[in-house]
């Protein structure tokens, strides 16, 4: 095991007062793990979604410039007025990035529960998790079996607990099948290996007839192509299949949020006995996890009263569901890391490779197939 | 007691196979009660907004042609090809239409239930009301007090329920403040009193510096009008004062579902004490249980990811709450009806009166301060 150095890299958003801004590499101080707590050296973390609105502040990245050192690059960009007045709270403070990660516990505290995490390898979610090194509370690592790697073990809860918390809120719900959009996502395909092992009916909506491929390769049942002039009668036909009634949506803006529901109630309808004045009493229900279209969503409003949209959080369903069953599930994923929730990565950057301006062209369009993964420690 | 005649006048609408919508009055049979029925004669019913799709059908109004006699009148209007596919479980049937109403029972079946309303007068929610007879099981009456007329207590249902329905969904939902929009509406003055009486803040929306005037003179304290260029800064002013969290919404398209939503943000915001970078935890509601604008509803995603829109109605409410909690509701109101829940009305219309293309064109507009009661037997 390498010496642990007194300071390491650690890389931080900062929004100035003057709507700029500013993403750098700062060298932090490692601390000393107390008596509950473990020193994580980070072998491997994800840049998912999630992570780019606290990383780019909203800040218009088409118009980023690069300043700085190679070892110490400096990346800067506006922030239009309206985006600078809702980061009030967040303005003049270096903020650490990075939801998740893996790594090797390379120090522990003096507790038998801290010690007996010596050389494991564990995942975390605990945010600044693009830092060479993190010291955390033995109760926030999951670890990981052993044999697996940092990589494989680097987005154990986002995209893991996001898919079956999908589905645990289906089930929640009263709903017994699903539909997801942007379907082809490393969550999405994540998503529809869940469904396939827990025999799950999942609608898939995708826009590119490669990504339909690619969900199909993967045993996928039904995938609907919302370029294709057929969409609306394919979708209602998977839903009559599947019976579908609740949706997770990546996308939020634009009309698919509401075709959805138009969809459902036209499927609801076509197994309706009698007509009803308010359109089917079948809930339809749509929640829009993602913002990848930041557009508004404009929902065209015929499919009756019996419907819901809102806004779904990972966090907020973990507590609904208690800290008993979270358990539950973390200790799933780490059984299942390398089979139903493993992921893969088109680009591995280090720190300083996460802040030049071609890594945050391409990983800031979010596009599908292409995610990378911060090695801070490489 | 007059003699009741073997048949009787009640209005109907009917959508062809064609895309016709044939509104007319037909003679139907007056039915025997049976052992647990009553027969009442009805004295008045009013046109609810909730009416007018079963009514019209979604034929275009602008476009109707009156024919027929002044006794027998037949009034057709034309139904898009798009409308008409949603309507093809009830094309061909002529469909009776009135939610609800009161009279006088004037024929009782054996029963003791029965007799004991003998000359009651009884409110009905039962649908077909704007007919001369509506034949009825005892349990669908709620006896009005002694002295109540069937004006009086027409309005016993859609109205008075709705409002105690709003502020029971605001209290299951852990919430204690609510926003209601067409505020200065027949129901929105109903929800004020209501409001007031049980002490519960309510944000008023208008649009009209009248409408304002008239809830003002009514008790309101928070009136806002979505006219006015500070309408999101009052509104926002009124939500940190009421600390509502939860909307009812007559008007469905537009931005003004949005807006009430970013209001309620910022208000959370106002009083929040740090950060959040997915927005205020505060859970923020929204309910359409309207449609005075049939166009697209648009929303700007600008109020965090804690926050549901969805239909509201009436009936699910009622199951939600149970038989005897509403058994309840409707007792409070019956005991109320001439003072928290008295309604007004602008026009009263016979059957055929209800017919015309002018009363058609008057309350087919739902404008604040228009109400119709339509009086089969006058």
């Amino acid at each position: 095991m390498a010496t642990i150095p007194d300071t390491a890299a650690q890389l931080q958003s900062l929004v100035t007062a003057e709507g700029e801004l500013h993403l750098s590499i700062a060298q932090v101080a490692v601390p000393q793990p107390k008596e509950d707590q473990v020193l994580v050296q980070v072998g491997a973390a994800p840049i998912n979604p999630s992570d780019l609105g606290l990383l780019f502040g909203g800040a218009d990245m088409t118009a980023a410039v690069a300043s700085g050192t190679p070892d110490s690059p400096i990346v800067r960009a506006p922030i239009s007025p309206p985006v600078l007045a809702a980061l009030a709270g967040r303005v003049g403070q270096s903020l650490a990035v990075g939801n998740e990660g893996a790594g090797v516990v390379v120090a522990a505290g003096s507790s038998p529960a801290a010690q007996a995490l010596l050389g494991r390898t564990v995942a975390l979610l605990g945010g600044a998790m693009y830092s060479q090194y993190r010291c955390v509370h033995v109760s926030q690592c999951l670890v990981l079996p052993e044999g697996t790697t940092a990589e494989e073990g680097a987005s154990c809860f986002v995209n893991p607990l996001t898919a079956l918390g999908m589905v645990g809120t289906m089930r929640l719900e009263g709903h017994t099948a699903l539909v997801h959009t942007a379907a082809a996502s490393n969550l999405g395909q994540m998503l529809n290996k869940l469904c396939l092992a827990d025999g799950v009916p999942l609608v898939n909506i995708v826009r590119k007839s490669e990504q339909a491929e690619l969900l199909r390769s993967q045993g996928a049942e039904h995938v609907c192509n919302s370029s294709e002039p057929t969409f609306m009668a394919d979708l209602t036909d998977a839903l009559v299949a599947t019976g579908a009634t609740i949706a997770f949506d990546a996308i939020g803006g634009g009309r698919l949020a509401g075709q959805i529901l138009s969809c459902m109630e036209a499927a609801a309808n076509a197994t309706a006995k009698e007509y009803s004045r308010y359109g089917s009493t079948t809930h339809k229900q749509l929640y829009i996890y993602g913002g990848l279209d930041r557009g508004p969503t404009e929902l065209v409003r015929n499919f009756g009263m019996a419907w819901g949209i809102g806004g779904w959080l990972l966090m907020p369903f973990l507590q609904r569901v208690g800290p008993e069953e979270a358990e539950h599930l973390r200790e799933r994923v780490a059984a299942e890391i390398t089979t139903t929730f493993a992921s893969s990565y088109t680009a591995r950057v280090s720190l300083t490779g996460a802040l030049t301006l071609d890594a945050i062209a391409d990983y800031g369009r979010q596009a599908t197939g292409s995610k990378y993964l911060v090695t801070p420690n490489a």
